[in-house]
């Protein structure tokens, strides 16, 4: 690659900092900990990781920018949960609409705008929905510090008395992330104001010697860590560590669920497998890994990491997908991995980004920043659509011919909103803050993480270095990588992760081939780096066939087809007429392809199977010997799994069963 | 068989009926068509039918007499469901306690002990219970006929306001139930003036010309239906079909999980496939087929059986059990069959049985029997543990290692009482009725459908005709009939089911063998009989591997074995210390013994099946070949699916996957 080629580019999406914003502390992204904290690595911000907006991360996150973010805006607006902040500031008399935590999506659409506002701080349409919003919040909160719209105007006289359910805690989180990105971004300190108040309150009355309780849904533990990371005030992170204390003692009592569904049967340093609802399990994880880093408690960093073997090791989907219970949208037992009741919440998949993002900076271990990858491509990305405007909720594995999916439970397309509408405000503050997950920064270099066509700065002892990445990732494994900056003659490390995936690579500096030796999943470079050095990693990318541990029972001889991060599905709109999507069989013996097809030109890389199509016969039950009939070979397309459901609405499955052996 | 020996044989459970409890109108036993309904068979009562208490039904029977209803009563008492009408009769102060349906627990166990003292009218305990049960209804209902405790203490101004989620016209439903139970065995008049009075409240409110809505839980159509029979009061039948014909409507609205959940989403005769609450809709199939039956509603009878394609044709386990969904206790979309997750609602398995017994009136097709006898020995049955005082409100026909069963929601042990407690006293009814689901009468002659030791009465044109049946069914095939009675002449026909999983069978009559030719499910035997005719029905019994319709993806790769009528299963306790259950591979080659085994002693027949112990590894995905590596060859133990969970705590699991071909 040339630096001719590299200037042939568009422009960064946004472009740079201004120097008018300036963060607080640390850099302008999320998750930054702080200076005593016991972390391995050290995140970049959004002005030091600037995406591309022609690779494929670059496109989703200009897609947020242009329709996703709006498209949340005006339904924040259409859908009354402005409204209801309006009320609660006494400017409207709207009696209190939708969900009676709806005040959320509001924070997190507005923490999206202000992770936007970090990398495009001149978009004054953005600009005026956060300055608007912001103020009518500080209106809307009450004297002593307590915003909440629906208890505010619904049920004042039950403000803090259901701890299990209110959401409040959750919804005083949200509004301190949104506070905490614009302190990051420097882009609205009157918010942070707004949050600290409602902060104070919540030490004042929750803190040491103060109400013993703790929230059913969890959120406010990280968010108060990432308070106190900005504003370096003690009393949160103490205040984040006391709710995690005070977990597992009964406080939330019984509930609907039992206390295993909002994990409050047993403490947190003590627990042995992830329980009950999927996103709170994943939330409160974020924050013990927060607080773990911040206090350096090993026992919670530990919980935390043991509870990632469960999870990962018996809980997960293919595509990185949480939850496997749609009632209480719970975790299953181990194994119970149901394709086509697969729960799989968007808010789970986002919640197991930004969780395995903290265990990464805890750790530097590459597991975490592969989960990162995986779940980025096959669980939050198939959540939104092509237009950006419409979202999966639960994100099944397989929607089975006849399927009824009509409702928002287990739609069988996207919809552009749902009555609990969690996801979509939470997809826009990933997608906003995504550049800041790309790469970080420790005493030795500068280490890449998810690749991408994008732009990385960072310092590296007291000395700027830059990276350019040029890649058709993830439909091509090579990945081109241009160090720059200033003529930094001390040596660093460029480390280069090796997806756990990958199984061949190579690794080259300025056309000379180096030893491909990884190490804990990083191929690490260290030199006295000349300007303009060229970096090439070559990742092997054939057709995977990957088969479940046996006792995942629910695909018991069927595969899912990957290559690279990507898993792909099979959908009916690419099989012949007539047949049936649950009859396909695959060949696991035959060669698949993988390229483009010109049919379907949005797609660099469909992949091509042979196999047969069942005669399945007409009864439920049979005696006798199990041969399947079959009624002729069959070729058949797979693609990208966080493609499908944008043509027509149709039958899909991630796991192909496999011929029948002999 | 000889005389000598049946004579050795206890007496009949309960005796005969005392000519003091003669029906009001028809045998005295469930669902007698009325004299004008297009039904091809009718019901022998439960004076005509009679089970001896040694064999597998009348220990079932017993079992429920001696223990499960006494258990219903007490729990009556305990949990509030007497207290609530004690309230709503002015005579207590207790807040309303319990579901806002508890009042159908208490009409439930009511039937069941009408059905009981149809053959057991000397229980004085029962006799009691009924007498005192019966006068504080009638002192808990309202000037106008109205009853319902909840909404009499509760919230009385809610009285009709809740069409879809009120349970009113449902818990109605089962009053008259009750009262159809006592005005057939004759036992309770007092009772009948009760629920004629608040059917009578109903047809004025509901009948032609009032107000048009339906519940959201059916049971009255069926309960109105049977009250119809009984009295012969047309009202009530029309009333029945007015509820059913304004279905599809949308008068129950969106509710809560839109309105296929409770069947509201087309009108009945044009549905095409069950949908929804499983219970709510097979309660619903139960009403048309009666509706249809009494009014020679074609088109009616013809959704229903349609549906019974559909249901049965993509939507049931392999034990009978409907139900695939936790979420809304729903069926899934065709062939969505999971096991471990399979909600197989005790409910929905007794109204599964009440269904197909309509049909079986209805058109006299084997496959309702089939059905029938399919479903109580593998859906009712496994519900009440040994004891006959704990419950399954769910049946999975798997539980894993490591299952977190503690709640009542996915119980890993049978429960003594759920809150919400619909089907334990749905069992005691049931299972007080079972003698008068044996058989049938028709023009012809007698048809067997179930098979136990019994006693079976009935008349042929006029004259008395004794069937003594003889045999150790389920656990051996061999059904001895010894044919009794008045000297009649005349030829009648003796029909004996062959059970759909039987492929070889033979018939003798007094030693000689007949030709073994069942047309339509049935064994014909037509002749003028001697008395002291004994005939000799032998049903090939050997162990099935069954297999799944290629399309349930849940257990693809697997086998679940029965003999007879049962299906088996494998459970923990039956396995080698440290082999987990889920990696037993069954080798479908291998022979499987069946037989006792000494350790079992109150098992007749176990099965015994060889195969392997797989080694899984513990990656959850790996990519490349499959082949599974095994730790050794393995011997393990079946036991019937009825049984389970009657030992320790521990996993189970029905269906079982076979070591990989090759």
């Amino acid at each position: 690659m040339t630096e001719q080629k590299l200037s042939d580019k568009p422009a960064p999406v946004g472009g740079a900092m201004e120097p008018a914003l300036s963060a607080l502390r640390g850099p302008a992204g999320p998750v930054v900990p702080g200076p005593g904290a016991v972390a391995a690595l050290r995140p970049l911000g959004l002005d030091q990781a600037l995406l591309h907006p022609d690779g494929l991360l670059g496109r989703w996150r200009r897609r947020n920018t242009e329709e996703t973010l709006p498209h949340c805006v005006d339904n924040l607006y259409s859908k009354g949960n402005i409204g209801n902040l309006q009320a609660a500031a006494g400017e409207g008399d709207q009696p209190f609409t939708g969900m009676w935590f709806a005040d959320s999506d509001v924070h997190k659409t507005l923490e999206a705008a202000l992770w936007e506002l970090g990398t495009s701080p001149g978009d004054t349409r953005l600009k005026e929905f956060v300055d608007t919003t912001a103020a009518l919040l500080a209106r809307a909160q009450q004297p002593d510090g307590y915003l909440n719209s629906y208890f505010t105007i619904a049920e004042p006289d039950a403000r803090w008395r259901r701890p299990n359910w209110s959401h409040e805690l959750y919804c005083a989180g949200h509004l301190i992330q949104a506070a905490v990105a614009g302190g990051r971004v420097g882009a609205h300190p009157g918010l942070l104001s707004i949050a600290r108040r409602f902060a104070d309150l919540l030490v004042e009355r929750f803190g040491p010697g103060g109400v013993e309780e703790v929230c059913g849904h969890p959120e406010i533990e990280t968010a108060l860590a990432e308070l106190y990371r900005l504003t370096g005030h003690r009393p949160y992170l103490d205040l984040a560590r006391r709710f995690l204390d005070l977990r597992g003692r009964g406080l939330l009592g019984e509930g609907r669920f039992g206390p295993r569904y909002y994990q409050d049967h047993v403490p947190v340093r003590e627990a042995r497998e992830v329980t009950g609802h999927a996103v709170r399990q994943l939330y409160l994880l974020a924050g013990m890994t927060d607080v773990a880093m911040e206090t350096g408690d090993r026992a919670m960093l530990d919980a935390a990491e043991r509870l990632w073997d469960d999870a990962f090791g018996t809980r997960t989907y293919v595509t990185g997908a949480h939850g496997s219970r749609h009632r209480e949208e719970a975790y299953g037992d181990p194994y119970e991995l149901p394709p086509d009741r697969a729960y799989g919440e968007t808010c789970a998949a986002i919640a197991s980004f930004h969780w395995n993002w903290r265990l990464l900076l805890a750790t530097g271990r590459a597991r975490y920043a592969d989960e990162m990858e995986r779940v980025l491509h096959n669980a939050v990305a198939p959540a939104v659509s092509a237009d950006g405007r419409h979202f999966f909720y639960s994100n099944p594995l397989q929607s089975r011919t006849g399927h009824e999916g009509s409702g928002e439970e287990a739609a069988s397309r996207r919809l552009p909103w749902y009555s609990c509408a969690c996801c979509p405000p939470n997809i826009a503050r990933l997608m906003a803050s995504l550049p800041g997950y790309l790469a970080t920064a420790d005493h030795t270099g500068l280490q890449v993480h998810l690749y991408g066509d994008a732009s990385l700065t960072t310092t590296v002892a007291g000395r700027t270095v830059r990276v350019a990445v040029r890649t058709a990732y993830p439909w091509q494994g090579r990945i081109e990588l241009s160090v720059h900056g200033d003529d930094v003659q001390a040596p660093w490390t460029l480390a280069l992760r090796v997806p756990g995936w990958c199984e061949a690579y190579t690794v080259s500096v300025d056309g000379e081939q180096m030893p491909a030796s990884a190490r804990d999943g990083y191929v690490r470079l260290t030199r006295e780096w000349t300007p303009g050095t060229r970096v090439v990693l070559d990742l092997d990318m054939p057709v995977r066939q990957v088969r479940a541990h046996p006792r995942v029972d629910a695909v018991r001889g069927c595969v899912a087809l990957a290559r690279g991060p990507l898993v792909y599905c099979v959908e009916q709109a690419d099989l012949p007429s007539g047949a049936v999507l649950e009859d396909v069989r695959l060949d696991p013996a035959a060669p698949i392809t993988a390229g483009p097809r010109a049919d379907l030109p949005h797609i660099p890389v469909v992949l091509g199977a042979r196999g047969l199509l069942a005669d399945p016969g007409d009864a439920l039950y049979t005696a006798g010997a199990g041969r399947e009939r079959t009624s002729g070979p069959l070729t058949f397309t797979a693609v990208p799994y966080f493609l499908w459901g944008n043509r027509s609405e149709g039958p899909m499955r991630v796991w192909v069963p496999v011929t029948t052996a002999g």
